[in-house]
């Protein structure tokens, strides 16, 4: 490709509403091109890169033996009422009415309409294992979009969805899209995690996520560096900070507290460790029948709440927090105070594992300015209804396989693999006839990759001051080739020209820039676009008989004679 | 690929509602599959050829200079009511609202973003010319879809847009887009023809229509065999009849036609030729300051009114047909005895270029029950006031450019080019700053291809009894192998394996039927899905050292040493 041939278009300054680095940088570098909140034009640059990126998840899926189809964006209302999801996705599902009134979906995904089409297609266990996918445009009405393609409206995602007879089958389509997945992050040439996840409301049997790691990321992934264990911050189990209670060594005190409502107040009054006071949350459960029931959440005061941890605890799934009123009620006190010694009316007490095994702990006198201290499970009130694993893990937590302690790094999720199970079959009558000829519902995953999110996320992995600096695999270009003076230089005109039909003889994806502008300005612009291999060719190496590379992570230009100057990019290339 | 990791469902019948030979063909063949009306899953058969299509539009595109992008679907109404289709769009633009309630248009096609784009970043004719192009989903909120592909409301279409600094150069980018759409059709391997259309009412100052001519097509191409005139039936301009008015020959007279009504009448009732009929279509302008002016269209009394033509006629670009009293009031009779002589106030009469050249007609009497004969202008009446092309040509009718007579064929419009000229650029301030450092409106032109369209138009063009034949260029796979007992003849196994490894090295697209179905479905299947080339594997040939070839047209297959099998396909394909 020649410049003059390609739109090339680079700012100086980023919009103010680029908040991010990766959005900053592609306005920047002209990658994308804002048409509405969420909503953006990709320019030839930007197109090019996502063109890449799908290549290689096309490769990969193909490979792995599923079948690329397309589903339309514009889907009847009918289906997603048939799995609830019509209702279920809230605002931010884009509905739509076409001209006589019908209501319709714009997809954000696609289980609903595959599962039509399989339900209708597939008759017996000999059609079976199937995975079908398709890669194609999203729209999730965000209740604020930012960060550009980070957390876009209109998205292109894959998504992939298998079709097994049994359990195990799905489990083996399952590690198939796993391992297709790994396959795929590392031809992107990016550092990922794939972490246990939480399988959400859906239900099923298991679910990981694939983050690309990124100091910048939204998410904390939990990891154990000496074994495989890893898991995103709502999957990942906490075990107790001390693996059995120790014995009680202090009697119980109530010091005054005066205004001290929170754990680390109270912990600076009485010169103690935050991880030795206990704080406790009120929670309120309405009962089928009418009539309340009061849970006591304990955590200790250094840990942090998992909410998804706590709608797991038998009796929690629909919980709430207390109001005020009704912590008064129950506690016979004001937010701040509260405790598991005394309550006012009896209370449903859930320990987190840590507190569980803690001795000796502050924790609040269900009396307005004052806590307990020295208190002890078992002497000071009763033993804990039920201890549960309630909490964020943190860094140096033990591994829950037994393997070392945990380490904690941020990531952005690009990719999500995903036990369903039955769930949408049944929903949608999606049967088959198994080997007896007696109907069973499909056991299903399902299977997503954000195409246009891994250009955000490869960028906050990867990028200095001058701009961006792509992977080779899903760079614009491979290779950028910036003559000095070209239309002044027969010489550097014809090295440059050898060299550029070199290179697209070779396969290899290059770019001339014939664009004429000075050289300050040419690498200023390739820098912030972020190609990873460039050759300068100008009269003062020519002389020598030299052209100069450098790498785009490079600190210097190293000379290269001509004669080799291909084999040499080559073997760049190859790395 | 093999059949058993593909997906492959026939069908012997086709549904109810699929009326043309083109969708039944596609349904049973398992390319498309409905979800709702106008709204189609293309399945992996039917995808695989959108994807051949789609690969040769984006190499000619490329080749031409286009640069390609990606233009959202989802488009913000402000930017539609910039250029006022948010309003003239009608019900067949689906429109959304977000969760803001703000109002967003899904795009049927993108001249207002790719100008909002343009007119951000192109600032000197020093960037022109440009040409952007995407191959992107489009919806259009058909009022009747139907037909499959052919007039879905979710389709995918391939849009162009040049920008220019003057009209000569907006003029040589439309050629070259021309000059691309014939490369991209006769690669397709498609009879088509190429057609003068009318630009209709953005005005511009060029258009023409692509057909792949087809006997089912719903557009009437008009052409002339010795030369290379070619229009639409809007846009194909009908010379007078007589090129010159003969004579009067015959006295006015008046005979009775009692209850004829229609020309076909009068001339059985008189014993003359349809062609001696004028027929008369009484016309109403609503005048601007209020009042109404009377016009008179004549035409003979064989020929078809050409309603875009009559819009053009001066005076005439808003009339609606005359109510039954108008015309009492005016003609002082009921419809079917009008005529221009004594009309009862004046009328302006406009007569058709045929009727211009008559003498001796025959025309209503603005009497009930009778018409006159014998009738010549300037003698029985003024001549017409103004004398238009108001008719539809006929086949026989001489070539406007004079070098024959005009054939007519059918065909079905699968590409556009448009030469838009300013029409969106001054609507939104789309400018340059030209070579005086003044600001000037980009000169533009669109063009379009219906990528999935062409599928069902390809059909139309190329089926037979036994299903589909498509052109090598676009089929779901070049080649099939059908093997005759894989599983029960180790030579037949390893021939077809030989034969497929060969083909896959050379780069074939090639598939293997190794479903295992008995030879009379195998074939059925293929020759419904329409590849073009087959090679059947069996002991029987194989005993005399042969593979059997046969063509998807011809009527038998012919033996072919196994040898030369892949010499003699290579032959085949490249023809």
């Amino acid at each position: 490709m020649r410049a003059s041939r390609f739109f090339i278009s680079t700012l100086k300054e980023a919009p103010s509403d680029a908040e991010i680095v990766s959005h900053q940088l592609m306005m920047r570098a002209g990658m994308i091109k804002r048409l509405g909140s969420g909503i953006y034009t990709y320019m030839p640059m930007g197109l090019k890169i996502i063109r890449k990126v799908e290549a290689i998840v096309r490769e990969e899926m193909n490979q792995s033996g599923a079948i690329e189809l397309l589903m339309p964006l514009i889907q009847p209302a009918e289906l997603w009422q048939e799995t609830g999801r019509w209702d279920k996705m809230g605002a931010e599902l884009l509905r739509v009415k076409d001209r006589h009134g019908r209501e319709f979906a714009f997809q954000p995904t696609a289980e609903e309409v595959i599962t039509d089409v399989v339900r209708s297609e597939i008759k017996s266990y000999r059609q079976l294992p199937l995975n079908f996918y398709h890669i194609q445009t999203k729209f999730r009405d965000e209740r604020r979009p930012r960060f550009g393609l980070m957390r876009g409206r209109e998205f292109t995602m894959k998504d992939a969805y298998s079709f097994d007879r049994d359990l195990a089958g799905m489990q083996a389509s399952y590690q198939i899209m796993y391992d297709a997945y790994v396959r795929i992050f590392n031809r992107f040439g990016l550092k990922f995690r794939a972490v246990a996840a939480d399988n959400g409301a859906i239900g099923g049997t298991g679910s990981h996520e694939f983050h690309v790691i990124a100091s910048t990321g939204e998410d904390a992934l939990v990891y154990c560096p000496s074994s495989d264990y890893a898991a995103n911050m709502e999957a990942a189990e906490a075990l107790p900070v001390n693996p059995s209670r120790p014995a009680a060594t202090q009697a119980l005190s109530k010091p005054a507290t005066p205004g001290a409502t929170k754990c680390e107040q109270v912990a600076q009054q009485l010169g103690l460790p935050l991880a030795q006071t206990v704080k406790t949350l009120a929670l309120t459960v309405e009962q089928e029948g009418g009539g309340k029931a009061y849970f006591m959440l304990l955590l200790r005061g250094d840990h942090e709440l998992n909410e998804i941890k706590v709608g797991k605890v038998p009796g929690l799934s629909a919980h709430r927090f207390s109001t005020e009123q009704e912590i008064l009620d129950v506690y016979g006190t004001v937010p701040g105070y509260l405790g598991p010694i005394n309550t006012k009316v009896p209370v449903t007490v859930v320990a987190d594992r840590s507190v569980a095994n803690m001795a000796d702990f502050v924790c609040g006198a269900n009396e307005a300015g004052y806590h307990y201290a020295g208190a002890n499970w078992g002497r000071d009130c009763a033993e804990p209804a039920i201890v549960a694993d309630l909490r964020n893990v943190v860094e140096g937590d033990a591994s829950p396989d037994g393997q070392g302690v945990l380490a904690i790094e941020r990531g952005i999720e690009v990719g999500h693999v995903f036990q369903l199970g039955t769930a949408y079959s049944e929903a949608m009558k999606a049967t088959f006839l198994d080997e007896n000829g007696k109907p069973a519902p499909l056991q299903m995953g399902c299977y997503g990759i954000g195409i246009t999110r891994i250009l955000g996320a490869a960028i906050e992995q990867n990028y200095d001051d001058k701009g961006i600096i792509w992977p080779t695999a899903i760079a614009p270009f491979e290779l950028v080739l910036c003559p000095m003076g070209m239309d002044r230089s027969e010489a550097v005109r014809q090295a440059t020209e050898t060299l550029y039909a070199e290179a697209v003889a070779a396969g290899i994806d290059v770019i001339l820039d014939d664009r004429g502008h000075r050289p300050g300005q040419m690498f200023a612009d390739w820098e912030l676009i972020g190609v990873p291999h460039r050759v300068v060719i100008g009269d003062r190496g020519l002389k020598e008989g030299n052209l100069e590379y450098q790498g785009r992570r490079d600190a210097e230009a190293s000379a290269v004679p001509v004669a080799e100057a291909l084999a040499f990019i080559k073997g760049k290339l190859a790395r």
